[in-house]
């Protein structure tokens, strides 16, 4: 008998009754029962998102595709933009531009330190003609998050487009489309949202409608005027990946219920007491002060094979944590923490490390991180 | 309690074993264990594309993704390709390339009609610069399916690509990637593979490549040459839509076992049952002699509106046919017969076909369309 639990950035755990709502029997998705699972999806995201006057929509596609969308729709060749970089998702967004010969300012970060509101205005104030500047809000490769808030603050202060890769930090951290004044922010759906990977959601504000008019990039599936127009008939412009679609409408139910404002405390709560856990162990944070509530990474002890310590680990007991990526690789490790997830999951993950580690040579006192864990739960009430 | 029967051209049912397999709980993407079902996964469609030396790349997105993928990986702006165009979904190929600045020369064929393979050797006999013909397998819009074996003998004596969207004909129709010399092939999830929507398959033969290589268009998340590094890992390069994927390993293995000729034997078996019981009810197939084994397209008779004739007989009974799309619409309805589908969903489709006209004011013998299709059942073996 072996348990799967996934402590991973991404896929996350998804509900049972998330699951049962998946596998429900297929309708078609030109009636008008999909269109109201549809309907309801798209407030419920635009709920999760915090938007009254943004549209949502959803494709058939990983996060990736979302942001792919995010660029062929607002730009054209030459323009140039501001991107900041880092991590892998923070280098995406300029892999992407780059394809589409859109010319990148590489904002570079230190991996593990958050990017400081302040340099992107001495950016903009210098470099007139940018046209849009992407941020992520969870570099998931890192752990780090951004204060999106203080940027959205700096960046409106310019006539300039703020797109925001949100797919590991919606539905974690607070995002708040129409009081930030956000003009684009993409997610996904296996994170935060509960869901199994395989659909994309972009939140696209009124604000953005004019730059989209005047984008001449090439694009087809990726059209927000397409998907506008389908959203007008509540559907999509080409078949929609229907089981996971009526899936989101269970998941969000449940994110609604608890209210997105608990949801973002429980976040908060869980990865503060996994963050203490990890110190008691006498481990460091990699993204230090700037760890998000998404997931944590952990500087890899010395001495320690820590990505054999992981397929081992997950190999006896199903217990899934990761790795670094690229350049990080071998470097650190990392613990999901997002979506379904409560107090009993972070023990589990902990103690989990804890004979991770200590079965692979590094020297603990076995139960110190677990306690430490527990110690916070109790004292830090819901 | 009412059961949900889909006889659409796309979605179709999901075996309640594939549903279960869907249902399993997510594993994370990086692991051996992700890999393992990664690799019989794309083994089990090169064998339903029926190629050994070719490639399938698996995205998550709809059908029209994968054709995108097919156009952004293979051309240039400004190349000039030919599109045969009889129906929704040859216009959406000339869409996709007119998008991306590619000449289209249309290959304009009356709705309800093949084209002939002799057309196509007269224009690229003139027309010596074209780089790809792009046709379409079966045109679910119409019911039509080509003769795509012949379409590749006249493609194959030129010096140009044949691309074709496969989406509805795979796993129905023989498509015989390597017999036939076909180049690229599209496929989607939710049609003969007997899974929901939300996956592109693309198979890219090894002739196909120095096309590959040559194109310019931009690409990022429909990039072929990221997709082949990552099947070299036994993975793709974005997060893939894992229960979708997990889902398609017991749906190949289905159609392993059956064997893919006894599948194509089944869906002419069922198809022609289908044909016969239209016409035993006074009602013309609008493809006549083209009318593919994926779906029937039939006239609507005179004074019925078939909209909503479909629309009540699916809000009573459960059951949905469709409809004609855009300038076929009110003029045609389809049903679909593809994927997991058997005798007596036939005998099933063709009742719910006779009370719905009947009810609407068409004059018909009750039964006499349900007993031909029994006879020809019982007849005609399997």
């Amino acid at each position: 008998m072996k348990k799967t639990y996934l402590f991973t950035p991404g896929p996350t755990q998804v509900p049972p009754e998330v699951t049962l709502a998946e596998a429900k029997p297929l309708i078609h998705h030109r009636t008008s029962e999909f269109s109201n699972i549809f309907a309801k999806v798209t407030d419920g995201l635009k709920y999760i998102f915090q938007t009254k006057n943004g549209e949502v929509f959803i494709f058939a596609s990983s996060g990736t595709g979302g942001m792919e969308a995010c660029v062929v729709n607002t730009l054209s060749q030459g323009d140039k933009v501001a991107v900041v970089k880092g991590g892998k998702f923070g280098e995406r967004w300029a892999e992407i531009c780059e394809a589409y010969g859109v010319e990148v300012i590489p904002v570079d970060i230190e991996y593990g330190k958050a990017v400081k509101p302040d340099l992107l205005d001495y950016l903009l104030k210098k470099e007139r003609d940018v046209k849009a500047v992407f941020v992520t809000q969870c570099e998931t490769s890192t752990g780090v998050v951004d204060d999106i808030e203080r940027i959205a603050n700096v960046v409106k202060g310019h006539n300039v487009l703020l797109i925001v890769d949100a797919i590991t930090g919606i539905g974690v951290h607070p995002l708040m489309m129409d009081d930030w004044g956000i003009d684009i922010a993409v997610a996904g759906s296996q994170k935060g949202c509960m869901l199994p990977p395989g659909l994309a959601f972009v939140c696209v504000a009124q604000s953005a409608w004019d730059a989209i008019e005047k984008s001449i990039l090439p694009k087809y599936y990726w059209d927000f005027k397409k998907m506008r127009k389908g959203l007008g008939n509540k559907t999509t412009p080409f078949t929609p990946a229907i089981s996971l679609i009526t899936a989101a409408g269970k998941a969000l139910d449940m994110i609604k219920e608890e209210g997105i404002e608990n949801v973002w405390k429980r976040h908060a709560r869980l990865a503060h007491a996994t963050r203490e856990g990890i110190k008691a162990l006498g481990l460091e944070l990699f993204a230090g002060e700037a760890s998000s509530n998404v997931l944590t990474a952990v500087k890899s002890p010395e001495g320690i094979d820590i990505n054999s310590a992981i397929k081992r680990l997950r190999d006896e007991t199903g217990v899934t944590i990761t790795g670094g990526q690229e350049e990080l690789k071998g470097k650190i490790f990392r613990i999901g923490h997002m979506g379904y997830v409560n107090d009993f999951d972070i023990i589990l993950a902990i103690s989990a490390v804890e004979k991770c580690l200590y079965e692979n040579g590094y020297k603990i006192e076995l139960g110190k991180g677990v306690s430490k864990v527990q110690e916070v739960l109790v004292s830090c009430k819901k």
